[in-house]
């Protein structure tokens, strides 16, 4: 059993980013850049949105927060985006979710310029990953594609089997994988809660990407000998020997089905690393298709 | 085994709309209006633009067709669609494909206003069908849909497995079937060329459809018994006791295969004529949005 590490591909990523970046510096060109926008007062929110900034920072990217209060009208926030769709000094925009209840979270999305879409939610985003065009990829699919295919797994008519069917995530990463392209080429089932039987499906993959959002929901008679494991959940199940009073657990059953296992995407440690580390490649890649566009 | 008919439910599709548009008419309102453009001579784009008008004409619905020489310009044909998107008679806007070599379709397609994409080809529709937003579907999975549901096949937890992956059919098939959505709900697969077996999928199948472009490719041994068979290859095939000396069959070896079906549609008479029919209940529905901004 092999582990696949997000945590180091993650990094092989912010550190091939970082070599991009600098040179741009030594160059003296323009520098790529994200901004955050959030809404009102949400710890979760804050702490992700941190990050991000954090991230950037690393790699010597340009970010930017912007705070504003849970009260801030539609208007005003569609002015913002539409002030940042025309900046030249952030080629990632980024509207960090839930937003308030008065506040139409399509309209916002709709509203940032698909050349800026760095989650990857704009519709024609989604509707360009599935007629195989080049576009931005929300940035959980895009991160396990990218693991596949750091780790040169086989897809070409393997049986990917995604279990959930979520918007961010299983849509997406079924869509991916059935494009005639390197990396993709599988044959691709979904399957969710009305299912029957989920494990009829879960049993016949090559690949398995679990993302259910129940914690260790995959159990080894639920996957052959020799299954890929891509574990997406980030579940939080009560611990008492630790610290903090809990621990993060994935959607799998790590410790039963990795021995089953070919190769296993551990949680912590797995996707969530790589997520971060897309969101910051979109970002650069937005910032190509901003300057290729400019000259 | 029941004959999935789609001469006769597309029938019924047409009286429907047909019964909505006279009463507009003793209402004195507008009535929707479907506009096709054609660039250039291709036989079968003129028969496909002919019958589609025909049968706007045969239900009271507005049609026209726009007929432009074969050297239009990519920004002639930008400036047509664009003066479309704002007229109040035309609802519905096709461009029939293929397009001449110097006109980019993508571009096109994205011109065309999402509110008037009777077709469902912009990525924005697309978009929209995956994430489960009220939208356009195009004109085949629409049909497809809409018989299984006229039908009342069961789709709720049953295995639809789809062959083939193309953007008009088989992708968007299968983003509907696994919606959470009555009438879909389905677990999905999507199987194509870089399987190693395709009947290893198609003999899973509750409800199969066919999308290849291969005649009679699914044979008796490739389904089990009781499936759900839809059809959607349209294929030429030599028949020396045809007047014509050819005829239409579909993807699916039907007189091996029907008597393991409990429903399976036949070609003709199958999908083609629902295909059809989701053009004119698009363009209504074109219509019904236009009507409904406008006041």
């Amino acid at each position: 059993m092999i582990l696949l590490d997000g945590k180091k591909t993650a990094s092989e990523i912010r550190g091939e980013l970082k070599t991009e970046i600098s040179k741009l510096v030594e160059q003296g060109k323009n520098i790529p850049g994200l901004v955050a926008i959030l809404v009102g007062e949400n710890p979760a929110s804050e702490i992700y949105v941190r990050s991000k900034a954090k991230d950037c920072e690393e790699i010597g990217m340009r970010s930017k927060v912007e705070k504003l209060p849970s009260d801030t009208s539609e208007t005003r926030l569609l002015d913002l985006v539409k002030q940042y769709n025309e900046d030249k000094n952030f080629h990632g925009i980024l509207v960090q979710l839930p937003l308030p209840k008065h506040i139409d979270e399509e309209k916002i999305i709709e509203a940032i310029s698909p050349k800026k879409d760095v989650d990857g939610f704009h519709p024609i985003s989604i509707g360009n990953l599935v007629i195989g065009k080049d576009t931005f990829v929300s940035c959980t699919p895009a991160g396990i594609h990218e693991l596949l295919m750091r780790y040169k797994i086989e897809t070409k008519g393997r049986h990917v089997v995604v279990v959930g069917r979520s918007n961010i995530v299983g849509k997406p990463i079924a869509n991916i994988m059935l494009q005639k392209k390197d990396g993709a080429n599988s044959v691709v089932t979904i399957c969710h809660s009305a299912a029957k039987d989920i494990s009829d499906y879960t049993r016949q993959a090559d690949i398995l990407i679990a993302a259910i959002g129940s914690p260790k929901f995959i159990k080894k008679d639920m996957v052959k000998e020799g299954v890929v494991v891509v574990d997406v959940g980030i579940n939080r199940i009560e611990d008492k020997s630790s610290s903090k009073g809990y621990k993060i657990v994935g959607d799998v059953d790590f410790d039963e089905v990795a021995s089953k296992c070919s190769y296993i995407t551990p949680v912590p440690g797995g996707v969530g690393l790589m997520t971060r580390a897309m969101l910051l490649k979109n970002t650069f890649k937005a910032y190509k298709i901003y300057e290729s566009l400019k000259g």
